[in-house]
C-alpha cells in the first residue's frame, strides 16, 4: 500500500480538475454507475450535550473504476482553540478485484474539501452571474475561502460579501480574500448579505439556521453546503417553502442529513419537492429554469462517489506498478 | 499517524487477551457504553452475478475510551487461486477529543479473525462441554482454524470434526490442527458432522445453507460466523424453528445481514425470537439455560464494539507520547 502525503497531494489536483471529476462523477451517479453505501456517522458531543464534532465515512464503488475508495472525515469545531485545524482525515483506496489496498491519501481532510468547494462550483455554476455577480459567504473557514475560489473558477464572479459572527475571522477572511484577488465586503447581517448577492453559499457547521426567508432579496440562487448530519442546519425550512428549485446532491441522504430534510420534518415542503442535483448536471432536467428561478436551492451534502472522483485523479498519477 | 505492521500487531495480543477485550466489549454494549453506527458494506458480483468479495466498514466509539475505530476489512473469496489471503483491512485509530488520527493498525484483516474467533470462544463456552466435547467446523479456512483455537481456549475441548467442500483443503486442514494438538476427523457430511459434535461452528461465505435441521443430533449447540452480509447464508430457516435459544450479537444487525433475518423472512422464527448475546455475557439473562437446551443458536454478525477492543489493546502497548 502506497502512502501519500497531503504536499503530494495538494500537488497533484488543481481545481479546475477537481471541479471536472467532480462533475463526472455526479454525471455517473446519474448513469447509474456508482455503488455508494449508505454513510457512516459518529456525532461526538460534549458535557452540556452540544456538538462539538463529527466523523463520516463514504464509501464508492464504480462500475468504470478498477479502485473504490472509502473516505474518512473528521470535523472537531473546537480545534483551532487547541490550536489544531478543524478536519482531518483520509482517503483509502483498495481493489475492486482482490479489495487489496493500494494507496493510503493521507489527505487531513484536504481532498474532501476540495470536493466539497467543487460541488459548490458546479451548483454554483447553475446560475449564470457574469464576472459582475456577487456571492455571498457564511462562514469565514476553509470551505467558505473554498468556496470562493472554486465558484470564481466556475462562474467568473469576483464580488464577495461575507457573513460571520467573529470580528476577527471576517477580518482575516477579507484580508486572505483580497490577496487571492477579489473584492469583498463584510455584511451586517444576512438581509445584508442577500442583498448584495446573486448567489449564496453557506458553510458552516450551525446547528440553528442563518438563513431565512425574511432575509431575502429575489432573485436568489442558494447553496447549501454546511448541514450534512443530523442536528447541523443553515438553511430555516421557510427558504424550501419560498423555492422554485429545489436540488439535493442525494434524494435520501439529504432528507436524513441536510437542510432539505429539516425542512420536510418541519412541513414546509413535500418530501418530493426535490430534483437530482446529479440528473441535473447530466442534462436530464431540461424544464427546470434556473435563469428564471426567483429561488433556487442546491442541498448538498456529500457523495462518496466525489471522494472516489478525486481520489482516482491522484491515484492515476502514482507510479503503483 | 504510528503506522502498526501486522507482525507488531500479531505480537502484540494473544488469543486469551482477545478473548477477554471482546468479552468487555460485549458487555460495554449491553450497558450502553458504546455508540456503533450502522457498518457500511460494498458487495462485489462476477458477471454472472455470483458474490465474489465484499468490504465491510465498522465504527465504534466508547464513552469509557479516548479513541475511536474505524475498521476496513475485505473478503474476496477467490484471491487464494491467484495467490493472495481472501481477508485484507486495517484499522484506523482516532482521537475522540480532536478527531485527529493516532494510529493506522495495518492488520491485513488479522484483527477481524481474532475478534470474530474471540466472539465464537465466548460463544462456545456458554455450553459446558468440558475437555471431552467435542467441536463440529464447517469451513477449512483461516477463520475455521482460529474458530478451533479460540473455543479451545475457552472451553478446554481438543476434539474436531471438520466438513469441507475440496478434499485438498479437508486434508490441509486436518494435518494442520493435528500439529496444533487437536484430534481431527473428517465428516462425510453435514449429519455426519453433527452426530460427533457437541458444538457445531459455521465459517464459510456460502450463499445456499450448509446446515440444516435434517442433519441434528440433539443436543446442538451452534454457532453461526459466516454470514455477515445480505446474500451470505449458512443456518436454514428450520433449524432456528427448531431452537430452544436464539441469541445474536446484534438484533438489527442480524436481522438484515445474519441467518437470523434470513429464517425470519422464510417465516420459520418470530422477529423477536432472539435475545442478546451482549445481555447473555453481561449476566442479564439468568432465565436461559443454555445446559438443559436441545438446541441453541448464537448467530454472530461482527460488531465495531469488537474492533474498538482489539485496537484499544493494541493501542495501549504504543508509546503514543
Amino acid at each position: 500500500m502506497q502512502i501519500v502525503t497531503l504536499d503530494q497531494i495538494r500537488s497533484m489536483i488543481s481545481m479546475p480538475e477537481a471541479i471536472e471529476a467532480v462533475r463526472q462523477s455526479f454525471i455517473d451517479v446519474s448513469n447509474g454507475l456508482i455503488d455508494q453505501p449508505e454513510p457512516m456517522q459518529i456525532l461526538f458531543h460534549d458535557d452540556a450535550n452540544e456538538l462539538v464534532g463529527d466523523c463520516h465515512a463514504k464509501a464508492a464503488r464504480s462500475k468504470d473504476k478498477p479502485y473504490f475508495t472509502i473516505k474518512i472525515a473528521t470535523g472537531f469545531y473546537r480545534n483551532p482553540e487547541r490550536g489544531l485545524p478543524p478536519n482531518d482525515g483520509m482517503v483509502l483506496v483498495l481493489s475492486s478485484s482482490t479489495g487489496r489496498p493500494v494507496a493510503l491519501l493521507q489527505d487531513e481532510g484536504w481532498l474532501t474539501q476540495m470536493r466539497t468547494a467543487a460541488a459548490g462550483a458546479l451548483a454554483a455554476s447553475l446560475k449564470a452571474t457574469g464576472s459582475n455577480g456577487s456571492l455571498g459567504v457564511v462562514g469565514t473557514g476553509t470551505q467558505a475561502r473554498l468556496q470562493a475560489l472554486a465558484i470564481r473558477e466556475s462562474t467568473g464572479l469576483n464580488r464577495l460579501s461575507v457573513l460571520g459572527r467573529h470580528k476577527n475571522k471576517i477580518d482575516g477572511y477579507i484580508n486572505d480574500m483580497e490577496q487571492l484577488g477579489f473584492s469583498v465586503t463584510g455584511a451586517a447581517n444576512a438581509k445584508a448579505l442577500c442583498e448584495h448577492s446573486d448567489i449564496v453559499v453557506t458553510t458552516t457547521p450551525s446547528t440553528s439556521a442563518v438563513l431565512h426567508a425574511a432575509d431575502l432579496k429575489y432573485p436568489l440562487h442558494i447553496i447549501g453546503m454546511g448541514a450534512d448530519s443530523p442536528g447541523k442546519t443553515e438553511l430555516a425550512p421557510d427558504l424550501f417553502g419560498a423555492a422554485d428549485i429545489i436540488a439535493t446532491d442525494n434524494h435520501a441522504q439529504c432528507l436524513q442529513h441536510g437542510d432539505f430534510g429539516v425542512a420536510v420534518r418541519a412541513g414546509s415542503v413535500e418530501e418530493t419537492a426535490d430534483r437530482s442535483f446529479c440528473d441535473i448536471l447530466a442534462g436530464k432536467a431540461p424544464d427546470l429554469d434556473f435563469e428564471d428561478a426567483r429561488l433556487s436551492i442546491v442541498d448538498l451534502t456529500g457523495l462518496g462517489a466525489q471522494d472516489l472522483a478525486l481520489a482516482s485523479a491522484v491515484v492515476s498519477k502514482l507510479n503503483l506498478n
